[in-house]
Formats: C-alpha cells, sequence, structure tokens
C-alpha cells in the first residue's frame, strides 16, 4: 500500500469535502463582517469575572481541580443542576440522571452512539442545526427530516415518520431554533412528548438558546410533559456564559444516561474540571441571572436592527421573526439563489451560511441563515447594506 | 414499550457491566491507600502557577479564550507542538498534522472512529491499558492482542498477527507502559515502524509517560523511524501537568488527522481554549522542564521504595523493574490469585488492580498493578504491610 493511503472506516464516505466546508474556507477574511456564525457577542463574554473565579478556584482547591474527576462530571456541578433546570426548563431532573458534557453537542454524540447502530433512523427537523446533521452523518444514521412551520415541528408529520420509520431518536431544538429562530408552541411539546412515549423514540431535546429570550414569556420543556424517562435534555452553557469553556449537560434517564457515561468514559474520560467549577459558581450565586439580565437587552436591539433593515430588502420575500436566540431564516424572491449571493457578498465583505446546507434533503436553494451576534450594531447595519447591494445588483 | 427500556447499540452489548466496576466502586473508600489509580502525585499538581496563568491569561486576552475556538486547537499551541515533539520525541511533525485533543484518550476514540468499521481487527499489546480496551470495544474492534515480554511488544508475533488479521490499527505504550511500566526496546521500535509501513497499518502511539524517567536515557519514539505516515504519536499533558486540564494532542499524517478532526467537530466541537492557552505557556518558556525537573526525584524514590519492598514478600514471584512511569506489574506464587487478594486488601484499607482486566485474552489471575503515585511515601510503606500481611494469612 503507498505511503498517505489509508482504509477509511465506512462513517467517513459522506463526512468529508463537503459544500459547507468550502464555504467557512472563506470565513476567516480580516475585516469581513460575519452574519454566518453562532457566536455569542464579544460583549456577552465575562472575562474579567472568569478570571476571577479561576484565580480563587485554583488557590482554593486547585489540587483537586487539576486531578482527574469523575466521568459523571464535578459533583458540586451535578448536584446544583436540578434546581437550575427546575427553574429554566420547567422539569425534573435528579443528579444520577445528569451527565456533564464537553459542550452538549458531545451530548448528542454519546446518544447517538449508545442507541445507534449503521442505517437505524433517526428523526430530526427540516431545516435542522447542521453540526446534529454531521453528528448523525458519523453515526451512520439514515436522517429523515421532518417538516415544520411558524411554531416548530409539524406533529402530524412527526407521527407518520415515527410510524413509518421506527425511529431510535429525535432531534430538535425546540427554542429559538437553529437555523430559524422558531420556537414549538406549547400544544406541540405536549405532543411531541405524548409521541415519544407512544412510540418509543428517545427525544434529544437540545436547548441552548432557552434564556436568550427578548420578548414573550418562557415555555417549559417538551422534557417537562414527559413521563416516561423518553426526552433527554440538552444543556449549554455555551451561549449564556461562553462557549471557549465547552461545558453542557444531558439529563434524562439514569439508565441511559449512565449508558452514555460508559461511552465518555472512553473518549475525553471526564469534562475539564476547572470549566465545570466556574460554571458551578455562576449556578450557585445570582451571577448566572445577573449576567443573563444585562445581556438581553443589547442582543434584542440587535435582533431588532436587523429584523427592520430585512424589511427595507425588497428581494427578500420572508424571514421568520424570533422571540430570542441568535438567528433569523430569510427567504428570497424566486430565481434568486444563496450561493451564488453569498459568493458576491462575501467579495465586498460580508458572510451568511446559505440555508440549502440545513436540509437533510436537499433543496431550498432561495433561503438563508442571518445571525445577528457576530458583530456590532454597526456592522449589521453595514451587513445589511451590503446584503441590499448585492440583492439590487442581481436584477 | 414499557418506561425505561431502551434499545441500545450493538457496541453496547460488550461495554457494561464488567467486573472492573465493581473494583472501582470499593475505590472511593475514606482512608484507603490506593495503588489502584494512575493518578499524577498531589505534589506533582501545579495549582498556584495555574491560577496565576489562568488569571493573566484571561485578563489578556479572555474574549478570544472564552468564544468559539478552531476545532483543531488553538492556534499558538499547535505551532509551538512540532518542536517540543522533536526535542521529546525525536519525531517530526507540523502543525498541518497535529490535532489537539480532550486528553490522549480521545485521540485513539477518534482514530477508532476513522478507521474502524465494526469486526474490523485491532491489535494491542498484552496485557494492555484498560481504558483502550474499552474504546476498541465501543468501537466493536475485533481485538488481538500480541504477546509482550521484557521489552515490549514481540515484533515477531506482531508480525504474524498483522499477516493473519489484516488490522486497521496498531495501539502501544511504547514507554513505561500502562499496566506493566516495560519500555519497547530501541530494535524493536525500529521493527514496529518498519511493520507498519509494510503492512499498511496505522499505530497509535500512547507515550504519556515519556517524560517521567527515573534512570537510564530517552529513546526515540516508533514516529521518529516512520518514513510513510503510518504512526500517530498520541501525546498527553496529564501526567506531567495535570490530567484534570484535559489536553492532549495527536500529531501524524495530515490527510489522516484531518478525518479524526472533522470527527471531532462532531463531538466536542473543540477543546476548551483556555485550557490549551495554559498548557502553551508550560511550552514556550522554560515552565514545563523546570516542573518536570522538581517532580522526577520524589516520583524516583517513591518506586524504588515500592520496589524495595516488593522484595521483601515472599508471595511474590516477580515483577518488573521499570525506569520511569507510575506502574509496577507483580507476579504472585502459583495458586494465589488477585482477585480474592485485592478483598482482603480493600477490607484492610488498600486497593490494587488485579492484572488480569489487563489482558484482552484472559487468565493471569495471579497478576497485579501497582501504582506508586497516588499516595505518598508513608502510604507506600503501609501499603506494602497490608499486601505482606494479606499474603501472608493467605497460606
Amino acid at each position: 500500500m503507498p505511503a498517505n493511503e489509508f482504509f477509511f472506516a465506512e462513517r467517513m464516505r459522506n463526512l468529508s469535502g463537503s459544500a459547507i466546508r468550502d464555504i467557512f474556507k472563506y470565513m476567516g477574511r480580516p475585516g469581513l463582517i460575519s452574519f454566518a456564525g453562532g457566536n455569542p457577542a464579544a460583549f456577552a463574554l465575562p472575562e474579567d469575572q472568569v478570571a476571577d473565579l479561576s484565580y480563587r478556584l485554583l488557590r482554593e482547591m486547585g489540587k483537586q481541580l487539576l486531578q482527574y474527576g469523575p466521568t459523571e462530571g464535578y459533583l458540586p456541578l451535578r448536584e446544583a443542576l436540578p434546581a437550575y433546570i427546575e427553574k429554566t426548563f420547567g422539569a425534573k431532573a435528579d443528579a444520577d440522571g445528569i451527565l456533564i458534557t464537553t459542550g452538549s453537542m458531545q451530548g448528542l454524540d454519546l446518544l447517538l452512539r449508545a442507541l445507534v447502530n449503521p442505517g437505524d433512523a433517526v428523526l430530526t427537523e427540516s431545516p435542522a442545526f447542521l453540526g446534529a446533521l454531521q453528528a448523525m452523518t458519523a453515526a451512520e444514521a439514515r436522517i429523515i427530516p421532518v417538516r415544520s412551520d411558524d411554531t416548530g415541528i409539524d406533529t402530524d408529520h412527526l407521527e407518520e415518520m415515527m410510524r413509518l420509520h421506527s425511529p431510535k431518536l429525535l432531534y430538535l431544538i425546540p427554542t429559538f431554533q437553529n437555523p430559524t429562530g422558531r420556537t414549538l408552541s406549547l400544544e406541540r411539546r405536549k405532543k411531541v412528548a405524548e409521541l415519544a412515549a407512544r412510540y418509543g423514540v428517545v427525544v434529544a431535546e437540545d436547548d441552548p438558546y432557552h434564556e436568550l429570550r427578548y420578548e414573550g414569556s418562557h415555555l417549559p420543556s417538551v422534557m417537562s410533559y414527559d413521563e416516561q424517562g423518553r426526552v433527554v435534555l440538552l444543556g449549554s452553557f455555551s451561549k449564556v456564559i461562553s462557549p471557549g469553556l465547552r461545558v453542557g449537560f444531558m439529563a434524562g434517564d439514569a439508565s441511559l444516561i449512565r449508558k452514555c457515561a460508559i461511552l465518555k468514559q472512553c473518549t475525553d474520560v471526564h469534562t475539564p474540571n476547572l470549566n465545570q467549577a466556574i460554571i458551578h459558581q455562576y449556578l450557585t450565586g445570582a451571577l448566572l441571572d445577573e449576567h443573563i439580565r444585562a445581556i438581553l437587552p443589547p442582543y434584542a436591539a440587535m435582533m431588532r436592527l436587523m429584523l427592520r433593515e430585512l424589511e427595507n430588502i425588497p428581494e427578500i420575500k420572508g424571514f421568520t421573526r424570533p422571540e430570542g436566540g441568535l438567528f433569523i431564516f430569510a427567504r428570497l424572491a424566486d430565481g434568486l439563489e444563496a450561493v451564488p449571493l453569498f459568493k458576491r457578498a462575501v467579495d465586498r465583505g460580508l458572510a451568511f451560511v446559505p440555508g440549502e446546507y440545513f436540509y437533510a434533503e436537499g433543496g431550498h436553494k432561495n433561503t438563508l441563515r442571518l445571525n445577528f451576534s457576530g458583530t456590532d450594531p454597526d456592522g449589521i447595519a453595514r451587513g445589511m447594506e451590503i446584503l441590499r447591494g448585492c440583492l439590487k445588483d442581481s436584477h
């Protein structure tokens, strides 16, 4: 066998060289205004607080934090999470059914590995979070998209797909979804929990944007309606404290969580202790509440600015009107396509993500995802001006 | 389907409820002297230094560290690693062929997922690192043990197994191996690289104990003899700085590393930035060298103390004499078994790991692994006294 040739596993076949990777190559350009990522805004990252907390934690309990920790997670954090979950998501959890993860993506990865054999069906919203689609591909799952509309996943279509495909897992983001910004209605939340119980399908309820609500009232999680232990809540502190710290959690049925912990032991052994202890500090005092209270108004202003600007672009025929989160999803007039638009926009200094990448089934070439937290209000205004110009020139 | 019943994936079938888990349940007992773990000694964890570094890094570049980072790793760390790898392992690497991992176990997990389909053969030393055996089981690999002796893996047997089984991967710890403490000889290092090239087998060379050498001279890595890009070096800072920070790396052929990076993106997205930046500080100044110089003499003294004590236990018929690392492997007189001995020892306040768990093929019930870094010299003396007493009473 010649050097540099490898026989890769089957799962790699569909994972490499996707078009989206080409798109992301453009992203590093200096001066580029980015509506493309899902990064928290710089103002929302509490670096001085984290500096003080790290220093104090390492001085007070450095030996413990630098040593190996339990795979299940730093015990004080696991024990603080049930109260946080009840308060935030309206759901009951206990420490036995909680696993701390290195970001919430790891929770999905562990669930896929615990449940899915190659070829098993996995359901997800259409359009869906790109990272989740990639993780499902890595798990060699058969991805079944389920229609969604302004109030989230279509539960009639969901039931039909459950009956037809006997899926192992349903993945969804119920609140301020990525990429659409849409929120699953209360009735549909109940219905999803009921269908999961009836058809024996595990639900991965990924809810990282939940606390970034700028209007309307908080909705209870799908998990809060689950009486059968079918729903696993994937939580993340990436959007409300820091993605760079990589701390998330999964909460659900203890026997299922235990299997995920066994798999975690074979991958990163445990999530770094210092990072978990920092998050624990945010949960025990009033720090997290205060921090969220401080970041909501500027985020709300940025979202409203982008929504206003969208109304003034005649080639944009529709867009979602989220009540929170970080994303708006827009639709171009018929005949216009987002990939060529992206290329023109990048040349003029603006990036976004063409919407077609979020559809496992393809199509939807006239859609785009716009993020408003990766720049500042001035950047939003200038970026929207570039978008308007590019669309005008496309006539 | 009743609540709390799940249809798990095939890979979970052999992963759960192993006997070793029962053993580890005993470990938490207060006051227990532990020869069972692989933890660095408390004195070897530099908590004040890490406190100062964290504080300074977060003050100076906190916005960047708290934001998302690249999957491949924090760029300054990736760029510092080739010089570190050349100096420490005598091997060439470049930043393109380096992926930062959340501990070096993640490197093995990513390699297994990139290369191994269910049923594919994977070779490993016998006895082998338990965590690696678990990761191979999670990958549904067919584990093929290869004989090893005082100078490491038997390369004649290795060649036979490569011919017979066409394995995708060989996993080994060449220096101060876990569980034996043995080191692969120079000639065999060359031979492993040569066989890997000839048979097209990827070698996962896991070398976390390399810098913990108390006597003899450093040997170049297997990777340093590799001209075909078949060897992937798995590096870790867990044993020389801190396991709780969870920072390791993999270095090898760029096309193979790229596939691992794609998989990493679907699991923890990236290793936490702060943790990587702390390790980077250790690599750029003289900090790491100074720290290692400080911890070697007490580790050496602890190893020698345990070796001396072993000579005074008549029921112990043989044991390895490592030149570094954290483990000694011992063999009891015929007719004695380590699992019942473990149970008696735990009742008297001492834990170790029965050796049979490290043998994929079973057997070897009269072996045990002893770690000397989980306690202090006094604890070593008291623990060996308990061991001596338990063995005496077994007549």
